[in-house]
């Protein structure tokens, strides 16, 4: 049995792709080694996909399981240790030998930790990994960002129009990044610059967080904290096929084809501009289009 | 009052570009000439956006109605007329002129229609004008394409995968296009092709279509017509902008805008690949956050 698709990875990119190749009669297996819904599972509250506004991260998760069900989209609940490339492709999974003639590759990324204690317990209750997601619910508040690279200035940025005050805690004395966008931060009097300090610690009222601990025992008042350390892409299992960049991010062409012919890669793992479930819905869409009209499936 | 941006038409695009841009903070107002979702509200069922596995069109519409209300979005029921660009631009309307720094355009398309009696009444009940969105109700059924172009030559392919046979309907002796794509359809053993032909009528049972007849005055036994004979974008009223290209589609950047700086188009009124939900409401994500960072708002 050779399978016309492999997809990876069972998130909102690797659902969306699931979905067109299932409906263009395609023979798919999806591989997720973890919960369909991925990164989805951590997230308290989604307000900017359009059609299910104020949705619970668990309960779109669980649609998209919904979804794979009714549509009886075979899947295997199985890690996948290393793929081989060639006219026929392997993917090699904890228990078995895959065949295909086209992967996709969606198994996300994960944001790094800054490393303080109860930093998860308040993951969706204070801490959280994207402005664009969750700036809203801070209207009018005190919020800190952690980082000093492009994604904390610009996130600080965007929260300092909704926000009260922000914030922008940096371990060095120099950003990552110069030029016109710190030139903005500067000139956004509710942005305030704690520059060669690291935060040591989480305070909290009951279950919320209400503020952050610097290394200087300074005590800083804020409740929504939004850390920028970076993210890392999932994708060491496929290092050997010599298509992740140096951040661990894959380079995708227009038809989310990486350099290795039949090979896809779509949403947070790929070199892109916005991480976002509509964004990575879209991927889904395009890469399958796209592999149907190229194998002539 | 000058808005920092005016989006005209409330599609799934238009509504994605509305709640980005919303939960930023911008200053923003949607205008709208008939319903909110668009062609939404003519599509009997839709199985391939994430999330909404199987939602009626009106359904989903009803969604985006909600969300903007929920979101205490600025909605107008107002057509514009014409948009005058400068630094400042001017929005006119039938009721009044709109100032802003920058537009979104995302008033889509209408399919063309055959020209038979009854076409309309069977739009959701056998008729369609997407094999992507619809082909799959018609599993192992019997099915024609109308068409000469490559969207009727990519759809009956597509279509030939899942229906068990698909008429191929035109009204010329030859396809608008050869090479690879014509081999292809020759090489499906399930397509019937029928070339200077035209639809005349169409037959019902009960409610549902279940044949056409030609010209020539053949019946055929269908349950499904895909009619490809092309779209008509909503962008008449723009035509001065010199925007607009000869098939009446916009071109733009990879942030979305157009040549006019400041002035977006995203949806089915764009040159695209792949004109899906999906692909909209990425549009809106992307063009949204795109202005937000030129424009440093």
């Amino acid at each position: 049995m050779i399978y016309d698709l492999v997809i990876v990875g069972l998130g909102p990119a690797g659902v969306s792709a699931a979905i067109y190749a299932k409906r263009a009669g395609l023979k798919v297996v999806c591989l997720e080694k973890a919960m369909v819904g991925g990164y989805l599972n951590y997230i308290d509250r989604i307000d900017n996909y359009v059609g299910l506004y104020g949705i619970s991260g668990p309960d779109f998760a669980f649609k998209l399981y919904d979804t794979l069900k009714e549509m009886n989209v075979e899947v295997k609940n199985t890690e996948v240790i290393s793929i081989n490339v060639g006219e026929i492709k392997e993917v090699i999974t904890k228990d078995e030998k895959i065949m295909c003639k086209n992967i996709i590759l969606a198994t996300g990324r994960s944001p790094r930790k800054l490393g303080v204690e109860q930093e998860e317990k308040f993951y969706g209750k204070g801490v959280s990994h994207c402005a664009l997601c969750d700036g809203a619910f801070y209207k009018g508040k005190n919020v800190a960002v952690v980082g000093g690279g492009n994604s904390a200035l610009q996130e600080a940025l965007y929260l300092s129009n909704i926000c009260n005050k922000v914030y922008l805690i940096h371990r060095k004395d120099n950003y990552r990044v110069g030029g016109q966008i710190v030139d903005n931060i500067n000139s956004k009097n509710n942005i305030v610059q704690l520059l060669g300090k690291n935060v040591k610690g989480l305070v909290s009222n009951e279950d919320r967080l209400n503020g952050v601990i610097l290394d200087d025992n300074q005590k800083i008042d804020v409740e929504g904290l939004f850390v920028y350390v970076g993210f890392e892409p999932n994708t060491k299992f496929i290092r050997s096929l010599n298509i992740v960049n140096d951040n661990g991010y894959i380079d995708v062409d227009d038809s989310f084809e990486t350099k290795k012919i039949g090979v896809y890669a779509i949403g947070d793992i790929i070199v892109k501009d916005y991480y976002q479930i509509s964004t990575a819905v879209s991927d889904g869409t395009i890469a399958v289009s796209n592999i149907i009209e190229k194998n002539n499936l």
